[in-house]
């Protein structure tokens, strides 16, 4: 499916936020051969000075020049543009796309939760642009220092306005190949809408709960009630999927608890953030499925009750976000 | 309704559990002259030998002389056995309550939840027992030293078996004229049912929330999220009630929420026995009435998670309560 060929397409690429996620990408694509031009904030000097480091299971490496900017207006039009800021920032986009974008460039959306592709599509049109679910664990230990953990893949997709599947495009396909010479591993899927609520199975309890009950993966998984609760929370997030014609089945939860039980301890980036007293991905993870539900005339009462809760312990290290 | 004459009954007490309310409530009537005889745990010798402190902002006062037990076997049998012990300790009931129990005796359930009367009918039979509901402030802070803070009312009515209003009978009357001699007012009930769950309205949402997002009543009122989550757990707790053919109407309800915005700052019973690192009254007052409604086909998904968090908190730092 993808172009497996040895030559980078020869697009361009801009990374909007370059962390552990957007750092680690973009580095990579820079690394087998691909323009990548970084938009940073608090790391711009250091990084513009030094470069990126990366450290991976998989090797170091090090890119002492990138094309580093602290302002969107001053980078060139790229033909591809990640968008890589974690949702909380979601307000700064409609002054960053837009001067980054090429006439037929894409803007591939590379964020946690639902509703993200449509945040962008009111942004730069629905045609423009692509999802894509990262499954990354990596973390930012210092300026322009990334530290790759674990995993790697997405799985990426056209975006519809309308919520239908889409064909596989040759777009997306140029891209995808461009990802797999980097040495990352791509699923195209033609749905992009069941792949992000096939996501927030998982995403939905553990960000959450693991939050909520102070825990890592493991320990939750090892007290009946938590690993109970979290059964619920998948099969509420499956009617989400239903309300939406799409079929989550029971095999994909069992096969996902199975999968979180066999997993080493793991951090999730919710808690991450919330021990760092950031801004979490409340709504884009919890917000707008719960929304998007409400909307075709579904309640989730338990993935509900997790985003009052999340609301809650974020405002009392967070101020001004009591309301929405 | 209550016989306010201006002698006691002549009835004989056993308070079974000398704590926060036991000791106070016991305290009372002895001090209006009722007969009372206290079981005690680990504060009897100290009771014994010192008797018990009242500190009340109604007055203080001590009972130096009191007749305390470790041991019920060696209790006298009673007219009125008061159970007020913590429902985590419910097991030890079966030992406690037939020798202290006289022929004709009544046992005066003080406790939280529901389906509290239904455990002591299983050990004493169902006509002899009788429920209370306990709207009580009250601290133990030191051995046989019990501080009443606020409010102190009960609510009582006559246990049945079928979960039906039962009249309000003599011995209840009679029961009530004491503890209002005492000090204590009281509200008689024929529906003791109907009561548990108008109790469960504010129990349910504030005692598991403030362990939960380790906060007082005053600021969870504050937030929208948090305000919001309780008056939607309130909801379900009516429609628990429903299936049980009692109303409990939105005006009820939105007087809690009123109420509790007024109140002083308040740290729920579940709070001060998670920061003790105390058994919660998870299954009296989640489990039950989770079980209780589920079993006439009704699921109430939002309290349903927060038993699974209360159990999952409260087994970080007790062991052997994972499974049930």
């Amino acid at each position: 499916m993808v172009d497996r060929s040895n030559t980078m397409s020869g697009l361009s690429y801009a990374v909007i936020g370059t962390g552990a996620l957007g750092g680690f990408y973009g580095a990579r694509l820079q690394q087998a051969g691909a323009e990548v031009h970084y938009l940073l904030h608090r790391d711009y000097e250091h990084v513009r000075q030094f470069g990126l480091v990366i450290e991976s299971p998989e090797g170091n490496f090090t890119l002492p020049q990138v094309h580093a900017y602290c302002d969107a207006a001053t980078m060139p039009r790229c033909d591809v543009v990640i968008v890589a800021l974690k949702t909380t920032q979601n307000h700064l986009l409609p002054g960053l796309l837009p001067p980054v974008l090429k006439d037929n460039g894409v803007v591939l959306v590379l964020q946690n939760g639902l509703g993200v592709e449509a945040e962008v599509a009111t942004i730069v049109g629905a045609e423009w642009v692509l999802g894509g679910l990262c499954f990354l664990c990596s973390n930012k230990v210092g300026p322009g220092h990334i530290r790759h953990l674990d995993y790697k893949k997405i799985t990426m997709g056209e975006y519809d306005a309308d919520n239908q599947p889409k064909g596989i495009s040759d777009r997306l396909k140029t891209i995808a190949a461009d990802f797999e010479r980097a040495g990352i591993p791509i699923e195209l899927t033609d749905d992009l809408v069941l792949a992000r609520w096939q996501k927030l199975v998982w995403n939905i309890p553990f960000n959450g709960l693991s939050v909520i009950l102070n825990a890592t993966t493991d320990v939750m998984m090892a007290h009946d009630a938590a690993r109970q609760l979290a059964k619920e929370l998948m099969e509420e997030v499956a009617l989400g999927a239903a309300a939406f014609g799409r079929t989550i089945p029971p095999s994909f939860i069992q096969t996902m608890l199975d999968h979180t039980a066999a997993m080493k301890p793991y951090r999730t980036s919710m808690k991450i953030d919330f021990e760092e007293k950031r801004p979490l991905e409340v709504e884009a993870m919890y917000g707008n499925p719960l929304r998007a539900a409400y909307s075709v005339g579904t309640t989730l009462p338990r993935i509900q009750t997790l985003y009052y809760q999340l609301k809650f312990l974020e405002s009392q290290y967070l101020h001004n976000v009591n309301s929405r």
